[in-house]
């Protein structure tokens, strides 16, 4: 097996897009990872996306972007675990360069939300539940999540507001990102008195729907070394599963499958939470960012408010969170997080990260989870 | 990269299966078929599937049906290649296996089509095609194929009728098969007076709307030698990619992905067409069974018609396609497809196919085809 390396990334600014259609986001990302790679054509391509086959009517996305980037005939497919879409394409990815079957490969995460109506999204996005014991209930996303915060607080007798540092962070990161789609700092009285979507959860613990795109090349480290790039390695690929139902898990708090993967990327890339040096995690909801800083080992269950408390997730802090503004305040375009989180990561690791360096990012990791946490998938990358 | 070899197979019978949910079919096919490798439970699973996103208003697939075959925890995800899902799920378990990142995994196709209106179906079909050139002028997906059947008629100067031993051919060999839909044999009379679907399409050009689930378990070949199973060998995979829209395509009648995944296909096993024995053809549309045969390299550009009407593509022929009833008359819940395809060959490859058994089949090919060929994928497996 391979070892494998980063050797371009790209993004489009996050946002409300209506000007450019899915397969022009792609392009553009992946253009511009290929430029910064220096080649001129992959031998495959992996696509992560969720919501084009319902909000946009398409389907075989890997081919159309394919041919749209001057790829015709390479291979190409989509791969899907609902809001992980965007981390089980870079996994593939890394294991098509490890296996040998290819050389370079593309990674792109790409989600066009906002051409369809709001109830086309609401209905689109509760498809990463389980539709024959949660769906048919009417349960939307939101409302799943709001299910497990409820609960988290309850549990753990934590108020409401101890979960306002997680948006707060976020949003300050993301004002120094030109790709980030809010630029303005959130304040506690701010979150404090914004509405509520679905109880408790409020509008400032919500990532925003949006469009956008990002992507990465790869190759065998051994190739990059001869290129005029900043390799990134990656340590560690390592996705598991839990059951979509929330009623069926053991304890909906301890997000099983968050805990089995970053386990298993640990072993990997034989390390501990203690070398992890920042954390991109998946705060669709601030109720997840809490849940996956857990699972993954930087807090004992209950506890990760208090961490966010005492400044343990800003950049100077013990583990730096949403150092571009996560899924929070750079955006949440459901199947291109994964690979934004990526990008994020790699932005850190080469020290390009400009006001928002973390001081010797030497190994980082991120976490992408789909549904509630039935699908999660851990990377650790280090420069 | 180590060889990777297929230890056990599993399928439900296709049909209108309305007594039995999505996540149930999957895990009939993968129950049968970790039951004949003799595993408890794989390190990972790959799923193909199309329609579940719009016709079952799931995603995820990969997690949920983990979880409800009591695989919870281990690695899921979905791949998707609209109707070549199952094939290319098919790849990425063999490259799971192949780099050495997984020793036991298991791909299951699975689509169920019956329980949504005929409506959704073709507006869901129709997104194999290019949403914003094709599908926006109202083209389904049956339009597509009729165009380039009438195309192809006109420029080889054949007649409709010559299709016809295609379909005869599946329907022939789908009656010894317990798990096709269709055990009827089909006459010339009834071909020629079938009702029109789309111009020169007919009712038995096409294959049927259908639900059903194929599965199959992938170990390292030396791992394999030492389990009580006849293992298959995959000698090659290969995906090609082409433009969705028709008319962007350089020859609407080429099938330059069929060609270019064969050609692929057969340098990596070191063989040509003259070493295939059997080839599962992707004869959706009686046009594409043709169009494959050509771009495998079977017979020249235009001349596909005349093979068939030889007997070259009989079970004693040349070259025997859909020896277990093919689309046609087995069945094609879509997203299944890529993998039935492979439980067909394995069966013919261990000399298990009964009646329709192929003699002496050593070595044979499957392609399962994207769209009106946007994606290709090939598998040459050995016994």
């Amino acid at each position: 097996m391979r070892e494998v390396a980063i050797i371009g990334i790209g993004q489009t600014a996050i946002g409300e897009l209506w000007e450019r259609s899915l397969r022009q986001l792609a392009f553009e990302a992946l253009h511009a990872a290929a430029r910064e790679a220096g080649i001129e054509r992959p031998d495959a391509l992996f696509v992560g996306n969720m919501l084009a086959p319902r909000l946009n009517n398409q389907q075989q996305l890997g081919a159309l972007i394919a041919d749209f980037c001057g790829w015709r005939g390479i291979e190409a497919t989509t791969v899907e675990a609902a809001c992980a879409s965007g981390g089980v394409a870079f996994q593939a990815g890394v294991r098509a360069v490890a296996s040998g079957m290819a050389d370079i490969v593309a990674v792109v995460g790409v989600e066009k939300m906002t051409d369809a109506t709001k109830d086309a999204v609401t209905a689109a996005l509760a498809t990463a539940a389980d539709a024959d014991y949660e769906g048919v209930h009417g349960a939307t996303f939101v409302a799943l999540n709001a299910l497990i915060m409820q609960r988290y607080m309850y549990e753990y007798n934590v108020p409401h507001e101890a979960f306002a540092p997680f948006s707060i962070n976020a949003h300050r990161n993301a004002i120094n990102n030109p790709n980030a789609m809010f630029h303005s700092p959130l304040t506690l009285e701010t979150y404090l008195n914004a509405p509520l979507i679905a109880p408790p959860i409020n509008l400032y613990d919500s990532s925003p729907v949006c469009d956008g795109a990002a992507a990465v090349i790869l190759a065998p480290l051994e190739m990059a070394y001869d290129l005029d790039v900043t390799p990134i390695r990656v340590l560690a690929s390592a996705t598991a599963t839990d059951s979509l139902n929330l009623d069926d898990r053991r304890d909906m708090l301890a997000l099983e499958a968050a805990r089995l993967s970053a386990q298993r990327a640990y072993e990997r890339a034989g390390v501990g939470p203690n070398d992890i040096d920042l954390f991109e995690v998946h705060d669709a909801f601030s109720i997840m960012a809490a849940l996956s800083l857990e699972a993954a080992g930087f807090a004992e269950p209950g506890c990760a408010t208090q961490l966010a408390a005492e400044g343990g997730i800003a950049r100077e802090g013990r583990i730096p969170i949403s150092t571009m503004g996560g899924l929070k305040a750079r955006g949440h375009p459901v199947g291109a997080t994964g690979v934004y989180e990526i990008v994020d990561l790699v932005t850190q690791l080469r020290g390009e990260a400009g006001e928002n360096q973390v001081p010797n990012a030497e190994i980082g990791m991120t976490q992408n989870i789909g549904g509630t946490g039935a699908t999660v998938v851990t990377h650790i990358l280090a420069r």
